[in-house]
């Protein structure tokens, strides 16, 4: 996508090294845009848990290329596996982090030592371009949800409420519940998006506000406190939000909150989707409360908060008062009985383990 | 309620001159304990606009006091009607601004000129004696919920969610939905709260937390996002709101985000109670959703956000990017189906027009 009329991925090869990695440091958005530069599998990892990346398809392919770097210093198994375990442990909620290493590992196995550095490159390209064609597939499939809203309602912009960041930058381009957004965009619909700021770490206003903006799509930030009260007054038409992992019943973790938004929308009769390609859905698992880990981030993500300062400096000051504990569950999960339906790369379906098996039969 | 060792109300009369009102400006919380002083009705409406004191008890006194600096200045009625306009304009939803300058007025129509100062004071100071005896009774009938739930498993803390403040910075002392816990704490019944932290204001994690803290009470900071999360996982035995308006049928408009933390208790099977002094109590409304009128308050309280810096200065931080616009909805409605039941100065009631009536059947 754009930034100021130059397009960016979210991550890509050095064109001048050939093997090093950059991304788009995301915690200095939207005050700078920083690329920086991934040169071995620990500087991936940290990329991951300090969430320079983040957003579960972006994670997933940090990790491919992740292991590519590790693969450089040492590609013997050990070293491999090592790495792959390294990668694994940064974060346990999102699973396209763990179907991505374990994409690349059972290429990688059956590999001999030399030729695995020009597999694993090529694995994680391969990794990254379908991301990018799945996301297209996504918001061209989601298309149709806000082009029936707006059909149903001509003249009057189509609005869409969503939960923290699950734009491009949530993944290596295009995005998954913002896709069908500039799908809609570049169909000439007119699109309004309620973006939530997303406390603690602010995706929403940071991120999705940024990316919008970047692109010329009209949108409001508001508290995460107000979707409910806008959903009641009609001033919300359809809820897009992404996922980090979706049990095969179609439980959804997603950012802290998002539950929160699916019980209102049910509420108050708004309809409430979930946009995922298909390396986010767990097959393994059921019952998603009960099941998908639950990522207990820092106190200190709650208790601070970053901005611009008036003197122009990016500056983080505290929002709790001294003494005052904080606890920082990053995640929620959503019991697919609120979730209207998935958009997926294969197209749309009910939120049911019917729904999924019918577009994905061979899981 | 004490700060520091030293008791204090949110409001006061200047023990020195006798007439000036002394106020704890709350926007200077956490941080500072700063007390402002108000000599004119201009003075004091804007110390409620500007939210220097907010929660709809403690802007009821406020108003109260407010009018008596007016008529120091011209007790004339055309002079005291303008007054209580003026400190009547200054938020919409909360029903106790209302209600209080009502009450003044009704019995100053009747008092000369001469005599409305000294009638006014006498009034103002029964208001915010009542509130405290008020919030005093709620504690008392609220403290039966906890503590029942302290011996259906004895040993371990009870644990409350609460949002926004209605601790005893909201109302003349003590609070509303606070005043249980302080109650059950003072009775040595383990309590534990969840704050959220409300934005935009940030009022949970300002003002709740401090006052708890200072208190004594245990208590730990979470994004607003949390509570669904946190009640789906058990951690939370009933939440306690306080109200800014409930209609006759017990619709309840309350700091924005409200709704969803009901809705949540409601999917999980947990308690929402909201403790309210009769004040707050709007009998000419029914239907809150499309009655009560909601505050919207100016962007800049979503773009921005205030805390501490790491030199020490209290500092504001714009946390949406140049160009994207903000909403601020200063309130939600909370629908009566939603709500457990109040807890009031004169006991505990379901959340129905038949409730609140048998109640109050004065009205």
């Amino acid at each position: 996508m754009q930034i100021d009329g130059r397009a960016y991925r979210t991550i890509w090869l050095d064109p001048e090294d050939g093997w090093s990695i950059r991304i788009i440091d995301q915690t200095k958005l939207p005050w700078a845009l920083e690329i920086v530069r991934l040169t071995t599998a620990t500087e991936a990892a940290h990329a991951i848990r300090a969430m320079l990346v983040r957003g579960a398809p972006l994670i997933g392919a940090t990790a491919a290329y992740g292991l590519c770097l590790g693969l450089r210093v040492d590609p013997g198994t050990a070293a491999m596996e090592a790495a792959a375990a390294q990668l694994a442990a940064t974060r346990p909620t999102a699973v396209n982090l763990r179907w991505a290493l374990d994409r690349m590992l059972t290429v990688l196995r059956n590999t001999a030592p030399a030729e695995r550095v020009a597999i694993a490159y090529a694995e994680a390209a391969r990794i990254a371009d379908e991301d990018v064609a799945q996301n297209q597939a996504i918001g061209r499939h989601g298309l149709g949800l806000i082009a029936a809203v707006a059909r149903a309602r001509p003249g009057s912009p189509v609005n869409v409420l969503t939960h923290c960041n699950a734009g491009w930058l949530a993944t290596v381009d295009w995005g998954t519940a913002i896709a069908p957004i500039y799908a809609a965009h570049a169909a000439g619909i007119p699109v309004h998006v309620w973006v939530d700021e997303t406390r603690p770490r602010n995706q929403g206003a940071a991120l999705t506000a940024y990316e919008l903006g970047k692109h010329g799509v009209a949108h409001t930030v508001v508290a995460d406190n107000a979707g409910g009260h806008l959903m009641q007054h009609g001033k919300v038409d359809l809820a897009i939000v992404g996922a980090d992992r979706v049990t095969r019943r179609g439980d959804v973790a997603n950012k802290i909150g998002t539950y929160l938004k699916a019980l209102a929308a049910q509420d108050t009769g708004v309809k409430f989707h979930v946009a995922v390609p298909s390396s986010s859905i767990d097959w393994t698992l059921a019952d998603g409360i009960a099941e998908i880990p639950i990522e207990e981030r820092a106190e200190a993500e709650v208790a601070t908060l970053t901005g611009r300062a008036p003197d122009g400096t990016v500056t983080t000051v505290r929002v709790v008062p001294d003494g005052s504990a904080a606890a920082n569950p990053a995640f929620d999960v959503t019991p697919a009985r609120l979730v209207t339906g998935f958009i997926t790369e294969r197209g749309c379906c009910p939120a049911s383990a019917a729904g999924l098996a019918g577009l994905f039969p061979e899981h």
